[in-house]
């Protein structure tokens, strides 16, 4: 299917049911899911083992106003008793630390339960290998959540990008910058310790929370795969045990270079992340802080600020995420209702057989979130053999 | 109660039932409110008459999963059935052209179900007195929806005026461009000839679309009312029948002077709502298409830009607001989502008897209302005499 | 001739001789005068009246390292004494506070010498024409330094206007703002108080002293003269003579509308003259304070930044005033140069008996500067009558 | 002498006599050396060797009103005949291919005329050691061209550093993009070949072009030096014989990571040079093309935007370069003025016995041309070796 064929959604059947483990009172994460399921229209959040502890997962299920019997402690408990049930779960949205991703997802998986799972995956590549090969024994589908591709003007990029308006791509630079790390920890405010955990994060820290979103955007926009890569972790901020700071060096399947820089110590920066994409015939730039406007500059001619909206150069594809006019801005939440649209429409496929055209939904499957883990694993490996260039797989 | 006093909204006790007249397949408002509701998580949509072709209405409800039963083609047929059932709604939003506000008002009103109203409010002052009347006998709930005032920023923006950051009120610029009627309407799209006809829109246009919010927001930042304006109509796009532009000049009850520039017809622009507000100690700049930032500038010092977040010069009363960290954006879909949230909340209080301080909402009121469509005869009058002075009650 | 013709100036034959009255230490104006003569390369500054204060005027003069012999403190002194010499001055800059322009213009004309005069050029209606006679008389040339349509980008929105890149003119909106009158006055800098004294400033003072400029900017890039006005004057700072701010309607020759607002007590603000203007194909923004930035938003499309430099859509007739590329930043001190290039010019062609094809130089001239005093009358008058609409002839 | 000690540059005593090398017709940067000396107005040009093509050394030395006898075709004949005049210049501007910037300034050192030295100061770092021996012998000026660092707001971000407003620096990312060498060489526009043959530029292009300002900025800023650094040289416009883009790795005294990214093959990008700075207490943000704008972001706080001009938090150590108030722009003619004032300054001191406090000028010399110089050559090495860890000294 020609990317442009489709421009408007196929309408919803009825309301799935969503289920969340992770995500209640003091996590973050949790929350936007479940503004991406209401605003899609497409979910009931009918279930959820929200919290470890038991007190926080009642008052958090009761938040969210969950039947006193769907409010859940153990996940395997909700994953036996939600399967057992006519008007149980469809699917499940992942929300814990990464430690926990693999078990959660294999218990939900065996009882048939589709997956929406947070990045990074899971620990280690061979982690990711389980649930590769459990998810192609079951034919579930598995979402991993890399919401800002979503934007639409990220979308509208990669669309420019695929049609030759930036012609060959020459050089990338991707950016994640936030300031959250920089000071001590606020003993006050939820700990956010398990961050710098490797028993809870694995072998890198920022890289596997900022920098897999950079790779996936990237490769995402481009259409092309980084084959190499080099890091350098730091610790820029106020002391800890993993790296808040990481410079990489990349190199594209075409021969293009590139860099990445990410940061959870960098004053005055939140949610910067950002791409610049520079072609023989023009480049592109966009700011998640920004997501409305994405600039375009043919070589030689003015700078374009495309923004959201029908007409004035947004691409037909982009259509089928309209919601508001253009002006009316759309942000990080409405960002997640298109990724909550769209993997609903992929479980609605599997589930009541209707047929998607290929290519016409961008979900990051189970092979993309391994992929997550094996960048996460090639920087590491490259920084504690001094910055060495280290292939990609 | 102190402004400061509540940090976060009250949780709900259980979601409230909405049905809408108006707003189905083609409209652009109705999406809206039913982004806010969704995005609240304090409503279920579960009854509408959503356009007043049938086959409109009933695909219309069919999109949003509506039950068949409860997809009405006729607002009064509506207002009785719901009335008459155990699970009937309890609000009821109206997006309709302005003609018939005030008739489904009144209709929904005397069945005891509580209002929340598109502006203007209605077509003349004595429809609006006659809403007054009805809202004082009934106690229901009359909220009319005004989204920008929900912006985070919006409120942080108030809060900074009522504390006395720029001083005494000196002058104030407000000014809302669009450009969608510039050139010829476009006979494939959606036909918005009804908001050049008087019979259906009333005395003015622009004025009463975009003017309304203009009027609502300086007073609701500034904490003073417009006591007398000055308006000139233009129809400065494409041959019409009603104004597209208008230049105001306004003096509000200080003595302050101020100006209101109203296009529809201003090409570049899609929803610029813009306010600059100067004190004799500082100043105050936002702009809707850029809602996360409120720049403010002490007098003879830097000028800061403030984001939507905790923390960082964010005052207290902004928090209840926050759903996503700072950098993590926020738009429109979720101011609406703020105003639903504060509607619900006065739906509870009335119906449950739950007590909410004084002060605590702000949501704007049939009085409130009432104002809008005073100001748009105001703003008429002024023009139709040659652009003199006219008092505004 | 067609603007087109002529990419490049003339070079000069030598530099030209100026003297200057008033703008020595502690003066703004001189300063950039003298900057604009100094980037021109076509002008030596020999000699000058620089302040009335004797001290003041032989400090002033050493700064510059003028000859002792030519550091005057009398205006009529050095008029006379100069056009004695053989190597005299050839034209006067009048710095001077406004009630002086008009003997200092008679008095130096009457010597022959070309004639650079800050505006307002004079006090009255009657003072102009008195200048305009002796003009007319004398064949001098009489330059009115309005400078800021010598930034580059300025020239290139009169281009695109002029070939109908926005199509007919359907609205103007053209501001100046500034901050340093909101406070009361530092005792302890330079006074300021002469600016609102009637009896130095005339009529009007901010309107005067920003508005002329505004005038001038908008007729001259838009090609449209402004007919009726209607002006209310205010005073937002801290309390003073005249008016520190002014909110004026504009009706333009071809029955747009518009609006101007000045103040100097509006916090945040320095130099913030921006005009926007708005026609049925697109439309044009630009701001001083940002003055390599053109934005151009055609109708439907994409807003362009059109950027300083050759190529990328920047129209040929401003490549004569090119002296840095694109992005090596030029400011004030640059349209200043320009300025004075196109004066020297000027009165090389007149001295030299130089042929300048009509057209090519952009000067406001005695007739021009008659305008913008015109100008300040017809808003003093729409304003003591209440706001009326006023003639502007 | 503290920083803040003088906030006023001396007055001159007279105009110095300048020649220049190079920097005729045709030629970018001897304009813009010029333009800095006339701003100054510390510096009359009265003589030069624009070109080695004698047709265009005469008709440049023509457009600059230079003496017919003082139109020079060969740079050491020039040196003579100057030095053995009584009116002969007092420095001289080298404004040529890197390549004949020794022997250049060897020829009027041994003339005891200073000298002021584009960038890279020579080809090879031994080039460099016998300026530097040829100085020291002679005691002569010798000013490095460094021009950006002359913009106030780059001059207030280093008081603001060396303050402690940021706190101790974490990490730092400096880049410098432009687009000109993005498509094939225009063969009707100026050759800039030898920007790309090493016979003339030495072992790096871009590195040495862009890079060498890049390295001098963020030194310069922080006054930190980078003491090691990594490098990968890449043609990512189009094909050519050297680098236009290179990504780099710095570290930094304080073991703080960096990064500089240069590319002459950057679409939308004219002069983007801009640094981000980051410590434990707040960040700085400039831009060389939006250059009145410093945005410093105390840790926790709103980003504050400072402004050039006096007040509102500019630092009294900037006033001495303030001549136009905030918002009346300055840009880079500007700088090229603020360059060549303190050259003239330590030209007069040397020449007439003036005494400059130790630290009042920031003059880059010929040990800081030094640098530069083996900055270049260590950038090749660790490109050539693989892009290895290479030592800076």
């Amino acid at each position: 299917m020609a990317l442009s064929d489709l421009t408007s959604y196929p309408p919803p059947s009825r309301r799935l049911r969503l289920g969340m483990v992770g995500g209640g009172r003091g996590a973050l994460v949790g929350h936007w899911h479940w503004i991406g399921a209401r605003i899609s229209n497409r979910w009931d959040l009918v279930a959820g083992a929200l919290s470890a502890d038991p007190e926080v997962a009642k008052a958090s299920g009761r938040d969210w106003l969950l039947a006193e019997d769907r409010i859940y402690t153990d996940f395997n408990e909700m994953a036996r008793a939600e399967a057992a049930r006519s008007d149980g779960i469809e699917a499940v949205a992942i929300c814990t630390p990464n430690v926990s991703h693999r078990a959660i997802a294999e218990s939900f998986m065996k009882h048939g339960i589709d997956i929406i799972c947070d990045k990074p995956m899971t620990m280690t590549p061979t982690d990711s290998n389980a649930l590769i090969a459990l998810q192609a024994q079951t034919g579930l589908v598995f979402a991993v959540t890399h919401p800002y591709t979503y934007h639409p003007m990220a979308r509208q990029a990669r669309q420019m990008v695929a049609r030759g308006d930036v012609g060959t791509i020459r050089q990338c630079l991707v950016e994640y910058a936030q300031d959250w790390a920089t000071g001590p920890e606020d003993p006050n405010s939820k700990p956010q310790s398990w961050r710098r955990d490797p028993a809870k994060i694995g072998r890198a820290s920022a890289t596997g929370d900022i920098g897999t979103h950079c790779l996936h955007m990237i490769e995402f926009v481009t259409g092309l795969r980084v084959n190499k890569l080099r890091a350098d972790f730091h610790i820029c901020g106020a002391p800890k045990n993993m790296e808040d700071t990481a410079f990489l060096s990349l190199r594209f399947e075409n021969g293009a270079p590139g860099s990445m820089w990410l940061s959870q110590a960098a004053p005055g920066n939140a949610c910067g992340l950002t791409f610049r994409i520079f072609g023989d015939k023009g480049a592109l730039y966009w700011d998640q802080e920004n997501p409305e406007v994405l600039r375009f500059t043919p070589l030689n001619q003015p700078e374009q600020r495309l923004i959201r909206g029908h007409g004035a150069g947004v691409v037909p594809e982009v259509e089928r995420m309209l919601r508001l006019p253009r002006g009316h801005g759309e942000a990080l939440s409405d960002a997640w209702g298109n990724l909550y649209t769209e993997i609903a429409i992929a479980v609605e496929a599997r589930r009541l057989g209707k047929n998607i055209p290929p290519g016409f939904l961008a979900l990051a499957d189970v092979q993309e979130g391994a992929r997550g883990v094996r960048f996460i694993h090639a920087a590491a490996d490259s920084h504690e053999a001094g910055g060495i260039w280290t292939e990609l797989s």
